[in-house]
């Protein structure tokens, strides 16, 4: 049970959204501008980072659909995303991906955490100011997605057809488009 | 020295802002609707649970700037603002309002320390569902903006003017209004 009374059917972080739409807003938009926009790191490569940080956070709600939705982007290959969850620097990405993982990680923990040696080797292996710039952001902004969908003990469905749902929703319209306010229905979450 | 070779003179989280506007706007906006719109917490109390989360997660320039902001907000009480930040059951607030830091603590940890119990005491003693559902999303909110500052290694100013120089704009004209972005001058960095 949420510790708030969300709306029935609204599952994790939609929940507090559409009881607080005036700050479901920004937080939208910052996830369309890290995780959408123009960049030279695709969207498959950002939903990775934020799952594996949500993974890191052991928030089940956004691992499974930004999981779900970095596997979209990633020509269906769920395996690989779960292998990045569990050890990214053994898994079939490239190694500077694997670099601004590393990264992520550290700022999973702590800003404090973040180190020279890091941001370095990210760079030697061609990541841009920019890419280390949205990591350490992405990274930080998934410590506050997932402590906002796990603090209310949120709704977090079973079904992972749910989570496909709302991942090939995410991939076709993206975060700010409306109807992700929507209750699943009854029939839905069987 | 930043991870990332931000404009000079901009310090803490305005570095990264800087080099990232994009980002910046819904990051400066979440922080607007929080802190400053209306609410039956006040500004002083909102800023008080950013400053203690700030002060939990270790960050200098933010609970520095965050501290001077709520005392502005708080008859100039800085004694106050740093007992909070030390030990907020034994201060002289609300019951309501260690209830509530209570949460902010809890959430700092990790999303799935929430619990029911303090969820319970804060409602005891007065709280709203919005006020709780605010209190999380501060807390959460500031484990991003704090690692976001950190995560960098971000110029965090010795001098306590510059801080309260950026405490006492953000009570005048909030944290959306053009001009946080200005670099200070190595004159006023004296």
């Amino acid at each position: 049970m949420p510790h708030i009374p969300f709306e029935p059917g609204v599952p994790g972080i939609r929940g507090p959204m559409v009881f607080r739409p005036e700050t479901a807003k920004p937080l939208r938009q910052l996830a369309e501008i890290l995780l959408r926009s123009d960049s030279t790191l695709s969207p498959g490569e950002r939903e990775l980072i934020a799952t594996y940080v949500s993974a890191l956070n052991d928030c089940h709600y956004c691992q499974t659909v930004h999981g779900y939705t970095a596997a979209a982007y990633l020509n269906g290959n769920e395996v690989l995303v779960d292998f990045v969850k569990r050890n990214p620097e053994e898994a079939a990405i490239s190694e500077k991906l694997k670099a601004l993982l590393a990264i992520a990680a550290r700022v999973q923990q702590s800003g404090k955490f973040g180190r020279n040696e890091d941001v370095d080797r990210a760079r030697t292996l061609g990541a841009t100011d920019l890419e280390i710039h949205d990591t350490v952001l992405i990274a930080a902004a998934f410590c506050m997605y997932n402590r906002y969908v796990d603090g209310f003990a949120t709704w977090a469905p079973e079904q992972d057809h749910i989570y496909r749902n709302m991942a090939n929703r995410v991939v076709t319209v993206g975060y700010t488009q409306p109807g992700w306010e929507k209750p699943f229905t009854e029939e839905q979450t069987l």
